[in-house]
């Protein structure tokens, strides 16, 4: 292990975050608020152990898989110790396990609330929440390696293979750098998009940036107790509708359409399996919910907007779907699992994690028939390599057992099973609210302090897509060889 | 397609059908029961149909991998819709949907039941309904195997791969006929042990010999409504809590103890697992639910009956579970899913599937720290093959889709989603009881035909383990080359 490496790039990151949270403190001095010293103190903090360590760059800049894992793992929980102070400090959230919950919720774009009373947050509080998810969205390390020298490009393959979402790294272009200001390219002018759209309708400023982060992130915190609903604008829905969708796709889908590719970009399975889950399901829901609405139009608004938010893994509200029919339920609990496109801001298994497994499960069905038979499965009409595949299954081995072993830590607090099993569901796929006790209108607050620990390695391990958090915990990593 | 050897066996399974039936018959005709009809008429049916095909073998007696899956699947079927008819036509159960959902909950040994007063039922048709949980236990079509001519038994692998549970056939001796003979030898005698052991407890002979079908199968059917808690004894508890742990383990371990390989068969990996599970767990239990009753002693004997019900599938039930705690609840749940060694009569996924499943997940993640390393995994000291490990990957697929189809159609009923969510996860894994409307003192009764129906698939493609079920309705299965 480089621990020199290793240490050099924790450093960045908090230089980094230093960097960013000027932004929230600006706010909080401008406006006089309470989390300033907490905005002070955190900033302090990430800027000395920051300069010890994130300037001098080491000897060796050797990046093995190992480091790449070790530095993403390390990397999200320091970042969220460190983003809980403002809140912790501050006394806007009184309690620090409850402030690291929220704010690891924030940065793996979760959306899981233990704040009762949004509405009586100050405005730079509100604002970090909101930012953390914006963040959290594209990655933290993505945002390193955009602004790393070109002499590291080589090696951060193995750091963006650790943070990113997906079964595999897509190479947009060759060189990391590249990639990575492309993507926040992209990320930042649909933000401004949909913050211009929602400034249209009305929607005061602070709010329209707020959403919009949430929205960008796939997150989910609103600046309203009542979520989207508070806004109860038809025009609000749709337009957030639509961004959750657009924050759901394959950014690749958007860089070839920039290059002119607009239809290889069109072409994409993952992209037409995902619009056509997305429309079965909303115009599933929106029949099964029609005797619950006024007409037709309201009931696709309430049905669209649900669908997309837990598809895509946001969790905004405007409806309560507790009251809705059991099988429309269903359906929102099976779109929690499969979740938005590889590459995209959005949680969950992936649709095109989804699609490799169908399709691998095919090929055996079919070789039960034919023993003797050999093909190799394709996505998007290229071969699906066959570590990919092994890899794809192990990821759901590990989920599986993430789950579990989740779900029996939860079942010794005070929750009914319902609770406890879509706390984890929602926890592990970064979709914010689940059903009963943390449904659409309560929240996490009442969860024990080791349940609050649990969910939140629940919501790190779902946003690094596992490895990189059970490997921080595995003795064998630390290991010498 | 070979239609007409498929057709032959078919016959052949009705014929050994008829002669099976004779038993619970001869108990109608003695007693004079209503049922005494249904069974002739069964009979009758069986006969003809296995008289014109399954008599005259067909010159070509190829059997391919498709003919095996095509006639595992077939015959279950066409056993539970002939299996059936003695319910119905006796008017024990009026429905022909109920009827057979409880035959085929009996053959697939799950246990659940549409029966609101089985007591009220006659003798002839307790004795069926325990009778085909025996039956089932084994294998309709290993039983066939058993009285197979021997030239035919280099094929009949491709029936036994079908039909037995476990990733791998397990090659006892190297001639099938033979393995099903010496499985069906082990059976017929631990069966009979069994019954003496209840007997002597004082328990009826009717009851002990019904009893111990039921747990021989890991089914799960009791004489009594409220089930084996209706005996309140704590030795007869404590046996069939025994039984149904031996009935768990992989026969072929008792081959090997027959045969005075007792050490190999005691560093079984599966059964040390399979043993450290239900101790631990019930050790849990009853640790947790203590405090609702009398002494330890009382505690580990409700907890460690409902452990090993429910961990090799049987579902037998001696306390309203839903009454624990949700930590009690939930580690109940998760064994559900964990289920009965490969190689025995219970359901589940099985814990050698599992245990395949985290060694290679295990070796992903060294894989993700060391891109270069390749390793094998071993299972038993033996290097597991390549293709098993990507067929339980595949099994796991269709496990989940299965899952989620099963429940999507569930929902449409007037069930909450803990009571469809726990039907199905009871009937996939043939246990029996589930929560809530489904839950250790209700059962099945009030779902649809529908969903009845729906459940009767799932029981199935739990029992055969997925692929023949789902090759059975898959157009290319009937598609020629």
């Amino acid at each position: 292990m480089n621990y020199k490496m290793v240490l050099y790039l924790l450093g960045r990151i908090l230089i980094i975050m230093a960097m960013l949270m000027c932004l929230p403190l600006s706010i909080a001095l401008v406006q006089k608020e309470d989390p300033s010293l907490g905005f002070l103190v955190a900033i302090g903090v990430a800027l000395v152990f920051g300069l010890i360590f994130g300037v001098k760059k080491p000897a060796d800049t050797t990046l093995y898989a190992k480091e790449g894992v070790v530095v993403v793992g390390a990397g999200w929980l320091v970042t969220s110790i460190l983003g809980a102070l403002p809140f912790y400090i501050g006394s806007e959230i009184p309690s620090f396990v409850n402030a690291f919950f929220e704010t690891v919720s924030g940065f793996t774009t979760t959306g899981a609330s233990v704040v009762n009373n949004i509405e009586g947050m100050s405005h730079s509080a509100l604002f970090w929440r909101s930012f953390t998810q914006w963040i959290g969205g594209m990655g933290v390390l993505v945002f390193v390696l955009a602004i790393t020298p070109k002499s590291e490009k080589s090696q951060s393959i193995h750091i963006m293979r650790a943070e990113s979402p997906g079964p595999q790294v897509g190479k947009l272009v060759s060189r990391m750098r590249n990639t990575a200001r492309i993507l926040y390219g992209i990320y930042i002018s649909l933000t401004a998009l949909e913050v211009v759209c929602l400034i249209m309708t009305g929607m005061p400023l602070f709010d329209s940036l707020l959403t919009s982060f949430s929205t960008a992130g796939t997150g989910g915190f609103s600046v309203k107790n009542a979520s989207i609903a508070a806004y109860d604008s038809a025009v609000v829905d749709w337009i957030i509708a639509l961004f959750m969708t657009l924050f759901g796709i394959n950014f690749s889908l958007f860089y070839l359409i920039l290059t002119g590719n607009i239809l290889q970009a069109l072409k994409s399975e993952e992209l037409h399996w995902y619009l056509g889950i997305v429309s079965v399901a909303g115009l599933l829901i929106a029949s099964n919910i029609l005797p619950l609405y006024e007409n037709f139009l309201e009931a696709l608004r309430y049905a669209f907007f649900q669908v997309t938010s837990i598809m895509t893994t946001t969790g905004f509200i405007t409806a309560d779907y507790e009251q809705w029919p059991v099988f429309s339920q269903t359906i929102l609990i099976i779109l929690m699992f499969i979740g938005a496109c590889a590459g995209s801001t959005g949680g969950g298994i992936k649709v095109s994690r989804l699609l490799i497994l169908i399709k691998s499960s095919m090929r055996e069905l079919r070789q039960q028939l034919r023993p003797r038979s050999v093909t190799a499965i394709s996505l998007e009409n290229k071969p699906v390599d066959a570590r990919v595949v092994s890899g794809v299954m192990a990821y759901m081995s590990i989920y599986a057992f993430t789950f579990v072993i989740a779900q029996l830590l939860l079942s010794l607090d005070k929750f009914s099973y319902v609770t406890n099993l879509s706390a984890v569901i929602t926890c592990i796929n970064n979709i914010g609210p689940g059903l009963d006790a943390v449904g659409p209108v309560h929240n996490f607050y009442a969860y024990s302090t080791l349940s609050k620990v649990v969910l939140s390695i629940t919501m790190l391990a779902g946003r690094l897509e596992l490895m990189p958090i059970v490997l921080l915990f595995a003795p064998s990593t630390w290991r010498r060889r």
